[in-house]
This record gives structure tokens, sequence and C-alpha cells, in this order.
């Protein structure tokens, strides 16, 4: 995944990994230095990578990181370079060494950088309300419009011809040509993902980012939330009104049309060309194709394959459901 | 339609029409001048007006527009003193020529006019927070007041004993006396109105208002979009709860009361004392009639009879509703 | 109820009360004063009460209220030392009267006493951000930060190592240790509470707080409403997501996992260790059981027992859904 904005706090002694996550050592080599955390595919040797279902057992196979989460059950599949480090819930150690590489990411507290845009470089070239602020690391195109009240905070690209409205706060976003995101909304944000705990629910860090592509809209009071692991991605000249959310790794097509206050949960994977009537929601880790028409008030719990018009909850066949409510 | 505050950048030369959309002007007398474009019935003879539909041929016949943009199989009907112009798409060609009349009401960019309420003549009149700001053509009565951080963007009228809360920004609108907009709110921008088009959406004007009646009420983080060619009206002493979505076009009756997160899609029109439970959708042009009780969650999707409650989705008779969910 | 922010403008003259809702006082002692107005049960010799419903019987026999706000049929149930006052609407006379004694719950306007957080005593302790306002009686602890824009209006406790985002407005609210309230939301304003009346509805005083307690997270564009006669409560480790709405008096427990845009109306209590999937709604004054799922689109209307999953709408068990939906 590319990740231009959250900094890799690596490298890290696996020492401190061991005692992070309170399994002993033992005889493994205290002052090995590890990179990243990466998944098993893209790891190479000075990386940690994770395990924790069969279903990825073929990567396993051919990882090529040093040290690998993973289970009792799981441990035998990995190659006898890879040293395994037994727990009981990878995930919850994964998101602990993750934040251990990204600290910047777990939390979305204020972005207490940021600035007035008066003392910054973009006085000159943004038109600008009132009260703009502007964290670091951010670049704003040329012929931009930036609204009164609005936060452009840390690790924002904005590109040429964009208006960003009002009340609006963005962070960790790569915004391309000619976009438009309306009044009071929240883009970049971490989406809602941690481990549920007794007393204390532990959140895992989100190192995704937001990508908006050319030509696309955001209507009003809108959030779309950034990635966890993977980025949440708006296809080109793709339109949202108002009120939708979008949560985190969600990837919606070109050119598709999304009516108000349509919510579409997290990892979900939107196609071209696809028109979502008001209301509707998309269940998590859904996959919906091309040219797909989805009716207002639909709730879309299974994939919904190319070319097809669904509405109802569960969504099912435009026909079907015409028939069955006559 | 009475339009207060879109300022007509009339009369225009029917030759830069004709160039506008890319049609040969042929033998037609160039320098004619035409001040506005209306629909076909309220059109006089130095009018442009539109036909695009044979369900309007009662009009078309009788129109007194000079010219009208229409297409080849319905110009026959046109009077003989109304020159057609013939195209492909009548409505894209229309937002374009309405574009050319008021360029001002394609894009809601934020309100650069807008100064700090300091520094207007209100700051004896309103009881206002800090960071009010205030744009052009902007009318306040008596004894109203206006929350943190809002922002009365240019064209909006409001009458006497208001309240605005904070965070809210209205544009383009008529407030009556004694309505309460509470927090986080968007009153007056554009709806969700465009032509779709591969790589770059055609946005049309939207040249309507908003009109809120006398002694409403608007919830925290609702949003109410003006209307595109007619206005967006919601009626006297209707209540809305937060969260609620009003498109464009929408008309509402009086002492209606409508629950949280309601969503109301374009052109549909509600009758008085109707009463909306939390989360139901109004699909687009739609006529629900008075005395109407719709309950929460449903999604109406045809209209709806005077004297009627009404349960599910598809929203039906309740009685039937609840039988067939025993 | 435990009412730490709303002042009492008590005592008030019982002839004033009378005039207050148009009784004559007949031979009634004018020059009596009452302290407060309270429920049937916990007041004492010099409260006002109300009985407007039957199942109240046995608390009506017994009330030690000088006086009670009844009907004709109703009031040969009290004890002799209480005093009747015969109304046709109990309901909307009680809260023209608790209206008298807490004129200040009735309406929200914007906070006009809030000034900048600069110029108070927090600008050494709290960590915020640029044109953060704060109003009359707020406590805030150790180690919190506050975002951009934000307002903390009147009668607000923050506890310690809180973190509240941007643009977020909060009144009349206990906030304890550890809690996230995000971007963009609104906490603590009335809810969706009055009686409707031809050409202008009587809005009722909303008297409750808004408690939400330790660990707690709360997604943007949220808004949570106060309660009206009890509070409204968000239990401890409890997770809310973007965009949902929290009506007034609900009561949430511990460990819930609530997704967005999710809906719950007024006075319905939900357990502990409960989730609730996006876009689902709980209709008003339902019972919701602990170890509760309710899946993402469904619309509850009636109570759900404890250890439940439920979908659909009306939401019924989840096997019955599924096998009704194959």
């Amino acid at each position: 995944m590319s990740n231009p904005f959250f900094k890799n706090h690596g490298p890290i002694l696996v020492s401190d990994i061991y005692k992070l996550i309170n399994i002993e050592i033992g005889n493994v080599k205290k002052d090995v230095e590890l990179n990243d955390i990466k998944d098993l595919n893209s790891s190479n040797n000075s990386d940690i990578t994770f395990f924790h279902s069969n279903k990825y057992a073929e990567f396993a196979k051919n990882t090529k990181a040093s040290f690998c989460i993973t289970t009792e059950s799981l441990k035998k599949v990995l190659p006898t370079l890879c040293i395994p480090i037994v727990v009981e819930n990878v995930l919850v150690s994964v998101s602990k060494i993750t934040s251990m590489f990204y600290p910047d990411a777990i939390n979305d507290d204020f972005d207490d950088s940021a600035i007035n845009i008066n003392e910054t470089n973009f006085k000159n070239k943004v038109n600008y309300g009132k009260n703009v602020l502007i964290g670091k690391n951010v670049s704003i195109g040329a012929n931009c419009k930036i609204g009164h009240n609005t936060i452009i905070e840390k690790n924002v690209s904005v590109g040429d011809d964009c208006s960003i409205g009002s009340n609006t706060i963005i962070r960790n976003s790569l915004i391309s040509n000619n976009v438009k995101i309306l009044d009071n909304c929240v883009v970049g944000k971490h989406g809602f993902g941690f481990f549920p705990n007794k007393n204390k629910n532990l959140r895992y860090p989100h190192i995704g980012i937001v990508i908006i592509e050319e030509n696309c809209e955001i209507g009003c009071g809108s959030t779309i939330d950034r990635g966890s692991m993977s980025n949440t991605v708006i296809g080109k000249n793709t339109y949202l009104d108002n009120q939708i959310h979008i949560a985190h790794n969600v990837k919606i097509g070109k050119n598709s049309i999304i009516a108000g206050q349509v919510g579409i949960a997290g990892s979900s994977i939107i196609g071209s060309n696809v028109r979502i009537g008001g209301q509707a929601g998309i269940s998590g880790h859904i996959s919906v194709g091309n040219n797909v028409e989805i009716g207002g008030g639909s709730g879309v719990i299974k994939n919904i394959p190319d070319n097809t018009k669904v509405m109802g909850y569960p969504a099912k066949n435009i026909r079907e459901f015409l028939r069955d409510n006559k």
C-alpha cells in the first residue's frame, strides 16, 4: 500500500516487539532490527508479518519475512527461515505492533499544528474564507477555494481547481483536480475499527488514507473515513449527495452516483457507473459490480453482480421486489 | 416562480445562444435579444422556452415564446411564430442556457463576500456569537439570535424573533418570523442535480430558493437544499428533528412533524398535519396528502392519499403492515 | 433525578401558578409558596405534582405534594391533603409550570455567555485549538484536548484524559474520564419534545442532561439530545460510530457498539454488550436487553429480550429473517 503520510518509526528491535506483546523471547537473537510490519506477500527479510487464517496458507508458505505473528496451529505452515511468534489473538498483537511502527495512526485528536492560513504561503495562492486553518504537510494546487472555518489538518494534498466548502475538516487525504467537497464534511478520520474489550476497547491504527479522484463531488455533512490497512477511494467523477457515510477501506469506482443518507460499511467495493438511491445501506466486505442500480432504502447484504438492478431489504432483483410488493 | 436572489444576466443575443449549444444558426436573425428562459406557459415573445415531452403539448401549442429548445419529433407542435431549436438532449441545452442567464446559480463555492457581523449594521440589532459572518443582500428582523461561527451567506432574509444556532450555514433563503434553525445545519445550497456524463458530470443551475415559514424549527445537523426551477418550502409551524435531509424542490405543508434522520428526495410534495417517523424515506416526485402518518423506517415509493396511516418498505396501509408482520 | 445544571427559579406563589394555566383559584390560599414541581412519589408538602394516568394511582394515593395537576376523573384518587387542580390537558399544564420553575430549560438558543478559552483559567491546563469557546459553569479535567472551533457551552463537566474534536458543540452534559467526542457533534441540546398545536407548537422544557460514562467514543457528526424529565445516558466503554442520533431520555448500557447512521428514538433503553449494525433504527419507549445483536438496517419496533439476535424491518429473530429471505 502506498503510504505517503504516516511516518514509520522503525527500525524496532525484535526484543522490544516481544516485550510489547508479553511473549518470552527465549533464545531468539534480541538485537535484530525490523523495519516494518507488512502482509505475508509483501514482506522481506527485514520485516515482521502476520498469519491468522488458513486461507492465506499459500502466501504463508512463501513469505520472506523473518518473523511472523501466528497461532500454535498455523505456525507449522511457515518456512523454516521465518520465526513464528505464537500469540492468542493474532490481530490484537498485530494492532499493537503496527501502533509501535506507526504511533500517529491510532488517535485522531485535533491537529494542534494547524495555523491560520494567513500565516502560510497559501495566503497568496488560495481564495479562502475567514478562520481557515492549515496543518503540516499540506499542499494545495492552483485556483482553489477554501471556505470559512474549514480545517485542512496535516497530511493533505489538494489538486488544482478544487472547491472546499465551509466548516469542513480534512486530514490524511489525497484530493485530485476539480474536486468539490461541500460544507460540514469530515474526511480522512480513522474508521470505526477497534478490538472490543471489556471496560476499555483497543483501537487499532489506521495507516490508510482517503483518495478522492478528479471531478468528484462530496455533499454537505458527509463523512469519509480513511482506511485501516488499505485506502478508502472515491473514483473519478463520482458524486455523493448530502449526509453520506463512507467507512474505512471502501472503494468506489468511476462515474457513480450516490444519493442522500446512504451508508457504505467497511471494506466494501463498489463498481463504476453504479447508482445508489437515498438511504440505502451496503454491509461491510460486500462487492457491488459495475453498472448496478440499487433502489432507495435498500439494504445490500450480499454481493451484487455487474449490470443488475436491485431493491429491497435484503436487496434482491428489482423485478422480484416489485412482484413481491404489488 | 418568484426569484428574488439570482441576478438575470440577460438580455442575451440569440446568436450567442446558438453558439453556446453548438447549433448552426442558419438564416435566423442573429441580433435578436432574449430576456429570459421560462417554461412554455409563462414565456412571452422576448423569451426562450423548452419543450421536451409530449405531455406538455397543450402548453407548447400556445406558447408565446419566440424560440423553443426541442427535438425533431416534437417541433411540429409549436406555433409558427415560435422558432424551434432542435437539439439531441433538451434538458442539457436548457441547463447550459439557464446557466448563461443565471451564472451565479451553478456553483455553491463559499461566499467570499461574507464579513464579520461586527463590521455590519447588524452589530447593534442582533444578539450574536463569536465569529459570525454575514454576506451580501442579507436582512435580519428584530429580536434575533445568531450563534457562534454561523455564516449567513448572501441572499438571506431572516424575519423577527428568529434563533439561529451555532456552526450553521444559510444562503438563498427566506426565513419567516419565529423560526429556529439549530446547530450544524446547511440551508439553501444547491441540490443533487446534474446531468451524468462520462468523466465529468454537468451541473445544472439551481435558481430556486428555500422558504421557511413562520414558527418552524429545524433540528441539528439537517440539510435543506434550495430548488432548481421551483422553491423548496417548509410550511408554517412544521418541526424537523435532527439529521434530516430535505432535497431540492420539496414542499412540506403546515403543522407537520418529521422525526430524526428522515430523508425526502427531490420534488416530492408533503401535505399539512403530516407525521413522519424516524429514518423514513420518501422517494422523489411523490405526493403525500394531508393528515398522513408515516411510520418510522418506512420507504414511501408511491403517492399517499389524505388521512392515511402507512408503514413499511415499501410503505403500505398500517393495518396491512401489522397483519403481514404478526 | 439529579439535576446539577438547571436553576430552579422557585419558590413560586400558588396564585401565580393558577394564573399561568388560566384556572380560577377560588378559595385556595393565594400566598402559599411552592418550591418545585416533582413526580407523585418524590414530592413533599412544599411541592406541586401531577397525575395524568390511572397507572400511577398507587403513587397518587400516597403523594405528599400539596397540589396536584390532574383531571376531573382522576382527582378523587388523591389524598385529602393534596389539593387537585383540574385541567383539560395535564401534560401541557405541567409543561407550562415546569417552564416557570426552570425557564432556562425550554430554549436552546446559543450560549452568549461563552468566551474564548484564552480568557479563562483553562488556558494553562487544556491543549486547545483556535477559536475554542467556553461557557459558564464548565469544568475540565487533567490532560484534555479540545479541537478548533469547538464550543463547550454552559453546564458541562469534562473528566480527565478526554479528547473533544473540532467544530463540536456540547452543553448540559457530564462527561467522564477518557471519553472521545469526535468532530461536528452536537451533545446536550433539547430533544424533539413539544406539544403539537395548530399554528404554534408548545415546546416543553428539557431539564435532563447527557451523561457519557468513561472510555466512550462518539463518532463524527453525531447528535445526542439531553433528557426531558430524566437523563440521556451512554454507558461505560460504549462506542458510537459516525452520524448517529440518540434522542432524549435514551439510556445505553456498557460495552455496546453502535455502527454508523443508527438512530435511537426517545426514552428507549438499550442494554450492555449490545451490537447494533449500521442504519438500524430503534423506536421510542423500547427496551433492548443485554447481549443483543441487531442487524444493520433493522427497524426495532418492540422489546428485544436478552441474548437475542434480530434483523429485519420489523426486526425478528435472525434465523427467521434469513429463512424468510432465502
